[in-house]
This record gives C-alpha cells, sequence and structure tokens, in this order.
C-alpha cells in the first residue's frame, strides 16, 4: 500500500527506493550490498527473462551453465581483465574446512572460465560459431548499494560467442545489441540510444564496448545492457584456437554480451510516477487487477461472481482478482497503483445489472483513463488498451527522451545540459575532455552513438576538429 | 559420436561418465568437484524445470531469489543445521579486496537467509502460508565429484513455506513429495517410492525428511527429490512469529523442498542402455531427429527438401534435421543413439518417391522399432510413437524395479538382496540395525515406504518386533 509516498520532485533517490520496497519488488538483505527479489520482482525478471531468452533462441544461440567458482589464477590471464575487477572480487579461501591452496573467485563475469572451457571444446572451423548463452548470478563488491542498480550480488544472463573471424564477431556484437535495442524498447517500452562506449568506459579487456543507454526520470543515464568485441584477447589469454580449413591454426575471435536485474531499476524510473510503479503490459507479472466492489454479503457473492466470468474471459492474459476482505475498494485501487498494474477491472453492483465492467488505464489517472465497457467485449477491449498502453508508455518515454535531450555547443551549456538530462555534443574523442567534464559536472560519455549526424564541427570541451557526437550525462 | 562406449556390465561407473560426456550434457570444470552444463544437457534441465515450475505455480507457489552469501553466524542458529552442513562449506573471506569482518558462507542451502526474511516479512495469520521457491545454485564441498550426481556446485530449486499450523506444514510436505513423484513418473519416466528418511539420513535440522527413492540400471539408490518437515525448528531460531486471529505470537511451522541438477544423473541411468542415452520424450531437447540419406548432390537437395517439409508437418515437436555434410547417415544414427533422442526420421530418396518416412525409435533398437509411415500421417504417427516411447520406457523402468525389489526376512538374503537392488524388509527402526547393515555392506535405509503392508513383523536385522518395511539399498 501507499504509505506516504515520497514524490520525485522531493527527493528522487527516496521515491525510487521506497516504490521498489512499498511495491514488494525487492528488499535488503542481511548482507551488504546484497538483495533479495521478491515475488513480485521476480514475476517481472520472469517474463523479462521469457522475452530475451526467445530472441537469444531465435538468433541461433543456446543457454548452458558453467560454475561460480574461478580461479583466480584465471583472471590474471587478461591484465586489463584482472585490473578492472580486482577491486569488486569476493574471493572464496576456505573450501571443506581447508585452506584453498588457490583461491577461488565468485564469478564477477565468466569471459575466463568460459575461455578455458571454449579452448578444450573448439578444435576445427566446423565447431564455429560457438553461440552460447548463460543465466546467472554474478558477485562484484558494492560499497555503494542500490536496490536493482548496484548490488553485490545480481541477476544476469551472459552470452559468450567464438567465431572464425573479425567480421564475423563483429557482427554478432551489434546484432546483440540490436536484440537488446528492440527488446527494451518493444517489451519494456523504453527507448535507447545504441551507442559504443568511450575507452575509459568499456569493458576490462575489451576492443570495443557497445551499450543501449536509457535516460531516467531524472534525467541521468542508464546503461541498460552491453555487448562487447573482445577481438581476440580472451582467444590468446587462454589459446581458444581453431584449425582452418585450409588447415592452419588461428585464434578465434570473442564477443560477449549481457543484461542484469539492473534493467528493472531502468523500468521503474523510467515509467513511474508519485503514485508508484507503472509496468509495461508486455512484462508486468499482473495485467489486470480485477476489483470487486461490495458494501454487503450479497453484494459480496454478486460482484465476486461477476469477476470470475471476467477472469475466465480474460484468460489469455495474466489477471487477477482482489478478493482480499477487510480492505476497502480505495485501499485497493492505491494498492494496484503503487504497484502499477496497467489496467483496473472495477465490478460494482450496478455495473453486474448493467453487464458491463469499468476499465481505469494505470498510465492516465483521473476521468480520461476511465471506460465503461459492456461485459460482451471485454476481451477485444482488454487487448485493445493494453496495446494503447504499451505504445503510450513508450511514446510518452520518448517525447521525455527528446525533451531532455540538448545539443550544446558550447562547453557552459554542455555543463548545464548534463544536470538536466542528456547532451549530444561534438567531442573531439580524447580522454582529458572526458575527464575534465566528469571533475566538473560527474557526467560521462554515456555512448557514441551509432547513428551520426552528416558532417563534423568541434569538441564542446576543448574546440579541437570533432568527428563525432557523443551522449554526455550523468549516469547511475 | 559413439567413441567406444564402455558397456554397462563392464564397468557402470565409467560408463555412466562418458555417456555423459560424450553425450556432450556435461564435462569437468577446471575448479575441483565442479561441472559445466554443456548445452545439450541445459536444455534437458530447461525442460525438467519448466514441468516443475508449473507444477510448482499450480499448487500456488511463486518464485523469489534470495542472496547467494549467508552470514556465517546466520548458519549456527540453527545447532543441528551448522553441525550437518559445516564439513561442506565454502566461505568467502575477502569482499573488494578487505579481509571480511565476519566471513561469508556461499549458500548450500537457503533455511537460514529465508528464515530471516521471513522473520521480516510474517507479522500476521493474514500474511500466512508464505509458499516461496527459488530456482538457484548451491555449493557443498564435494571431494569424490561425479557429474550430476555430486559436484560442488549445483543448479536446484528449493521452495520454503512458512504456515500457521503444524497440520498445514505436514499436508505442504507432503504434497510436494507426490509434485515430485508425478513429475518423476510422467515427465522423466522414472518410478519412485515416497517415503519418509530414517533418522540418520534426514536433512541437518528438520524434524523429518520425505524423499522420492529411484533405482539405477546398477540396482543403486538414487535420492530424486526432498520434502523436509522442519517443525518450528528454523522458526525458533530465526524468530519467524505470526499474530494469530485471537491476537496471540506464535511461531510459524516451516517446510522446504527441493530437486536439483542431480535428476539428471537418474534419467542417465534409469534408462540409457549401452548405445548410450535414452531420453524420455516428453523431456528430450530433441524428441525426434530427421536423418536425410543421400548418395548424390541431387540426392541431397530431394531428401532436405522433404526433409523440411516433414518438420514443417511435426513443428508442434522438437525436432531437429541432421544436415551435416561429410558425415555418413550410420555415423549419424550413433550419434543420435549416443544422445539418447527418442525417435529417428530417415528419409532416402526412396522414401521420398513412396511420399513416405521411416520411423526409427530409440528405445527398441532393430527391426521392431522401425516402420514406414506415409506423410500424410506423419503428424499422428509421430505423436503417437513419442507417447508410446515414454510409456514404453516407464513400463520399463518399473518392470525392473520390481525385478530388483527383493524382500527378504533374514539377514543373509538382506545382504545379499542389497548387492543387487532394493531390499524392502521389516525393520525395527533402530540406528544399530542400519548402522550394522551399512558397516557390513554399504546399503543404508533409504526411505521407510509411505504405503505400507499391514501387519508387523521382525526385523530383518535384529529380530525384534517390527511395525514397517523399509527400503535397504546402496545409493549414489
Amino acid at each position: 500500500m501507499a504509505k506516504n509516498l515520497t514524490s520525485r520532485g522531493e527527493d528522487y533517490a527516496r521515491w525510487y527506493n521506497e516504490v521498489v520496497q512499498q511495491a514488494e519488488l525487492a528488499d535488503y538483505a542481511p548482507v551488504r550490498g546484497c538483495m533479495v527479489i521478491r515475488p513480485y520482482g521476480y514475476a517481472l525478471w520472469e517474463n523479462l527473462r521469457a522475452e530475451l531468452d526467445r530472441r537469444f533462441k531465435e538468433t541461433g544461440h543456446v543457454n548452458a551453465y558453467f560454475p561460480l567458482l574461478i580461479p583466480s589464477s584465471f583472471l590474471e590471464k587478461e591484465a586489463e581483465h584482472v585490473e578492472g575487477f580486482s577491486p569488486e572480487l569476493a574471493v572464496v579461501t576456505i573450501g571443506g574446512g581447508k585452506v584453498l591452496e588457490e583461491p577461488l573467485v565468485v564469478r564477477p563475469t565468466s569471459e575466463t572460465i568460459i575461455g578455458h572451457m571454449y579452448a578444450k571444446w573448439i578444435q576445427s572451423y566446423r565447431d564455429l560459431p560457438v553461440l552460447i548463452n548463460q543465466w546467472s548470478n554474478v558477485v562484484r563488491w558494492e560499497l555503494r548499494p542500490r536496490l536493482f542498480l548496484r548490488t553485490t550480488e545480481f541477476l544476469w544472463q551472459e552470452g559468450h560467442t567464438a567465431h572464425a573471424t573479425r567480421q564475423e564477431a563483429e557482427a554478432e556484437v551489434l546484432r546483440m545489441l540490436d536484440v537488446y535495442a528492440d527488446f527494451a524498447e518493444k517489451e519494456a517500452a523504453i527507448p535507447v540510444v545504441r551507442g559504443r562506449k568511450s575507452e575509459s568506459e568499456k569493458f576490462a579487456g575489451a576492443v570495443a564496448s557497445f551499450t543501449i543507454e536509457a535516460i531516467m526520470g531524472d534525467g541521468r543515464a542508464l546503461q541498460s545492457a552491453t555487448s562487447h568485441d573482445l577481438g581476440q584477447n580472451f582467444a590468446r589469454a587462454f589459446e581458444i584456437k581453431y584449425q582452418t580449413r585450409e588447415g592452419g591454426l588461428e585464434y578465434c575471435w570473442t564477443a560477449s554480451w549481457g543484461l542484469s536485474t539492473r534493467f528493472i531499476g531502468a523500468i521503474v524510473m523510467v515509467h513511474g510516477d508519485d503514485a508508484g510503479l507503472i509496468l509495461p503490459p508486455r512484462l508486468a507479472p499482473w495485467q489486470a487487477v480485477i476489483v470487486p466492489i461490495w458494501h454487503s454479503d450479497q453484494e459480496r457473492a454478486l460482484t465476486l461472481g461477476a469477476a470470475a466470468q471476467a477472469r475466465a474471459a480474460l484468460d489469455m492474459f495474466r489477471v487477477k482478482i482482489d478478493d482480499r476482505d477487510e480492505l476497502t475498494p480505495g485501499f485497493k485501487f492505491n494498492d494496484w497503483e503503487l504497484r502499477g498494474v496497467p489496467l483496473r477491472i472495477e465490478i460494482g453492483p450496478r455495473d453486474v445489472a448493467g453487464r458491463q465492467v469499468v476499465l481505469a488505464r494505470r498510465d492516465k489517472p483521473g476521468r480520461e483513463g476511465k471506460a465503461a465497457v459492456p461485459l460482451d467485449r471485454l476481451t477485444a477491449a482488454v487487448a485493445e488498451i493494453l496495446d494503447a498502453i504499451q505504445a503510450a508508455l513508450y511514446e510518452r518515454a520518448l517525447a521525455f527522451q527528446r525533451a531532455h535531450t540538448a545539443q550544446p555547443a558550447a562547453y557552459g551549456d554542455l555543463c548545464a545540459a548534463v544536470a538536466e538530462g542528456f547532451a549530444l555534443a561534438w567531442w573531439c574523442g580524447s580522454a582529458d575532455c572526458e575527464a575534465k567534464l566528469k571533475a566538473d559536472t560527474t557526467a560521462t560519455v554515456r555512448c557514441i552513438p551509432l547513428d551520426q549526424p552528416e558532417g563534423r564541427s568541434t569538441c564542446a570541451v576543448c574546440g579541437a576538429p570533432a568527428e563525432k557526437k557523443a551522449i554526455f550525462a550523468r549516469a547511475y
């Protein structure tokens, strides 16, 4: 229930934490930095996972499972990789009551252990490509935890592929970026910018990292999924070689890509309002909730009967009847608003008499989002309205993104813009300019968008010639 | 491919390891005791998981996710629990580059951390029952690893429920045992004996443990899933209390139940033969494989075209076309036999001309399992044959179980019986008799079956009065 939810304008970070906890998406765990994903949050993750998994399989990938524990020497085989991940590691030093000869790292990501196995499995060009994904938990020690956004343990998927040629690996990296963008936009109703990471923001050990960046309700960016071109870096470190058709021996080209429970944070922050969550119908655990309204036992029986009929007519959707006694309809309305159920279906005694129900859209509070619908049109009406909500959420988020993407040319304007949202500005590409802006504003280069304008100009930071525009923003 | 597969008679343990690795279900990982679940094995796990998950949800359970890392002090709150699990723990002592003040245990099971959260979430009788399941990885240090059967890390599900009364908790424990038995028999075609564990074999911290026990191809038992009545043990340790309807404060009654990747080992050992795996159609990653047979490019095009048509007619099944060049049909037949695909569909040029295909059952090698089927009957024929294979595998396994369940009355016969399979014998219930048999034969009490004969008799070990029969067997 909505227990004095802080408004977004008052304190956005606090609003976020309250929504996540009051809607029972997640809770803090007794281990610092860790969270519990509660059933409602996990159901959202299950829907998200099913849609992503379907896309992975349609693009030829299969799932597998690799070990949680990785010999610490594995990480050291790739110099940048170990440097990037060392500060975040959880290390098992005792196993079965004994101090281990070699400590084991709880996987922060699995390039190393998977690279080791690929070296064993891949012999010939006939074994390629290897297109494997893993759904798993990973651990990266987190000192400033936030539910879903930054947690010591999180759930994710990590795709790991090996290819015979550089071109194939590069194509895979961009294909999976498109899969993520398609998923984010179609399923989560979240518009994203596809782009390349700057050198300072790329994955430890990658040749190039690509990202989809989304803008949150407070104007900050959230890296929503990444896809990495690993070149031959991990193939060389782990001796992943294959015999070519001509009989030679070559290193493979590998790629990796991932999306995590962090994405749930994006759903909360992109769509939520001061009344709580708003979930996109395609991912919502409950797409509609039926609230029968009664004032007597007789009315209770009547409206619950009609509710059961309505649900039967909606069996292709995820629909819940809220039949809780001791709670008023008003309380229930607030409760489901907080939990972001896209559509509320009200059934009172007069509705039963009139053979109708009242539909109320979560995304349009008040009269505008309400409509009485005859029972015999219910199935079609709900299908239409859920589609309309899905589309409206995307349009609203896209309009917000556009309204909060400035195109500053001068440094002062750039600094002002990143306080409000995205700044799409010319950048010379130098790490110095990136560092200067970060020092002045905490904003970073979120990505160099794949879609670039024609021409060239001068860097918004230093004035040197610039060939590309970048998205600068403060980020989660 | 079948690379000199050891026969079961020659060396059962070796046959098992070869089948698992050659069929590419799993591979050894570079960390002692750990395994990699390869895509084919993982696809089997995905099918198994989907069927179990459906059953859990139908019985009112929801999924959630609790942390991997548990404060070591949590385990110590339940005396038997910590005693039972201490020797198997992997312990994180370093996090984020620093030695931790309190070491964290990598979960061996989650009663403790979930108990901690339930104490926070449960306030009133209105919050009960809590019916949560978790799909996750767990770690129990293993010195004598065997792929799937005993691995340091494994995947599983663990259900954790909290109830207002003892009766409700006990009902839950037996309901979930029935869910497991139904799953094992209907989906995996594995007959099981439902029963209670002896005191020495029960879960550390439980009041009573229940199990489904299956007999493997070598006569040994495999505990295939367990369901534990935890009484108020964990509720007391973690202060899981609720306010009753009358206003009092009571401890909850809790239960837990689990099934792991170990079950895949049971599928291998119950159904496999000297040619490799035999997978039950309802869980098989590929229910049928189409092998086109060609001797020329023209025949190749012809048979591949027919194969595509056949697969289109079978789109409600999981069907693969083996279009690999450079491999002979004979090689492919052996390969898919090793991998246990229930049904092979052969299409040669003469079959194309005759508008037919040849179906070959994996469970009936040779002429008996082969039949030519007209293309226009293919869909119905495959549906019937897959059902027939599923039923035949169960019947064969049940016949094996019956043939290998002796009912010895004297100790000498009991000792002889456990060398061959299950011994269903009267037992006085004393731990001494259990220990004696174990010392003499390595066999243990697998369970005290829920289905008991009428009457009473004398213990097959000591001759004292006995009220119940037990299943004694050597076990994995």
